[in-house]
């Protein structure tokens, strides 16, 4: 059967999406990550699957290119807002693993309701109870992150250079740390300015991206949190930069721009289950 | 405009193929190197674009993900010989920069005329006349190359293990070495076994891909050359296995797959030239 998708991309953080509120797209570990192989299958950071939902709009799946299904991806939920606000009036509640998010058509860019950050060590989820405002840990250099979970996990290292980083290296052995069960994603930032970090991210599963979207909200709520910057702030990402306001005790709101790359079929047997 | 196009692949090595001969397609090294973007384009280890030929069935224009034309690819003409094959019971003839090749559909695959090899310093080229067979130079532990041009320059180096050449950092170095004027294809090869070769290749203006065409035609020559090996040859590269046979005098023959990934269409407009 031929399957149509849409190619986006948020700041080069890139996506396949397939609209499947109609016709069903069964998708398993081994069929999203040979549609995500960049020679031989179509080729994305997440291959991103649109299913009907009895409590949103729309219900969001988010596979990674090693197949594993994740809760949230804040650029996707960008694009998504861009692909299906014509339908209402600039306005899409998504449903997505990591909770309910709501993507709003502004001046600006795609503004995404990216719901409230946990900071609790079982939210995040910790391996045991500790401070998550300052983990009492280091690997080498990066120590004392903040843990946080904004739909999926994050933990948070400031540093004078996150240009200096060697995350290639360091990000996996972080990303698969016993202490963090679910795995977790590996920010590095650094203050630029008041109110304007830089951030490189290590990506659960996906690696070294040019944008990451809740990274960029788990960094700015951090950095709040170690009132290192005030309630809005402008992250810069590789790929370019997003505005994250947190209102105190409200919903993280991230803006930024979205972009359809190309559209596109493909034949569903030559990507078997 | 919308430009439709077909994504393929040969090996792993994949295109962008579009088909030009009707309404032309302007392309400039900026809007090659955009559409070949894996993040903000279409993404791809080459360009290609079919216009009408005066001299054969099609031509085929190849370019790299710098934007840069070359002359030659082998896995392309496998794909463009797939492509078009069912127009013309099989068989097509392919006009490109680095002369005419033919395609010809057979149960082992696509089967490429690939030319006759050119061993003159001249043909390949290089600064200055030397020996080809055996290049009198040496760049670290890779010496002694044999250089010949099979519609595009290669530098093949035969080692005891091709596995354990840091291919990634001597590669660029080789391939911008001033002996080459129009820069070279590195190529490192072992004797696996009779009448078998294992290569890897550094491609000019591409770095490292899963398997390059050319570079297991001009291998083979290189190693019958060498008398390494016999006229039919297997060579293994990343991406899967091609036969290459040369007989004495003759054209050299490639045959291998070529695989349809999926098709799709984009605005012209968000790629400018």
């Amino acid at each position: 059967m031929r399957i149509p998708f849409i190619k986006m991309h948020g700041l080069g953080n890139d996506f396949v999406v397939i609209d499947a509120r109609e016709t069903a797209l069964p998708v398993s570990p081994a069929r999203a990550a040979a549609l995500a192989d960049r020679h031989t299958g179509i080729g994305c950071d997440q291959f991103i699957v649109l299913e009907p939902s009895d409590q949103a709009d729309v219900k969001m799946r988010i596979f990674n290119p090693d197949g594993s299904e994740v809760g949230a991806c804040g650029n996707a939920s960008r694009a998504v807002g861009l692909l299906l606000g014509g339908e209402r009036a600039g306005r899409t509640r998504i449903e997505t693993g990591g909770g309910l998010i709501e993507a709003q058509a502004t001046d600006a860019g795609i503004a995404v309701d990216m719901g409230a950050p946990r900071f609790d060590w079982n939210a995040i989820p910790l391996a045991y109870a500790m401070d998550t405002l300052a983990m009492p840990l280091a690997w080498e250099d990066l120590e004392n992150p903040v843990a946080v979970n904004v739909g999926n996990p994050h933990a948070v290292f400031f540093v004078p250079d996150a240009a200096a980083v060697d995350l290639a290296r360091l990000g996996p052995i972080i990303e698969h740390d016993p202490v963090f069960p679910e795995r977790v994603n590996v920010n590095v930032a650094s203050l630029v300015g008041p109110d304007h970090l830089s951030l490189r991210v290590w990506e659960r599963g996906a690696g070294l991206t040019r944008a990451c979207g809740t990274g960029a909200c788990a960094t700015a709520v951090a950095a709040m949190r170690r009132k290192l910057v005030g309630r809005s702030v402008t992250v810069d990402l590789p790929g370019g930069a997003l505005r994250i306001d947190w209102p105190e005790g409200g919903h993280i709101v991230m803006t930024g721009p979205a972009t359809t790359s190309f559209e596109g079929a493909f034949d569903d047997a030559l990507y078997p289950l």
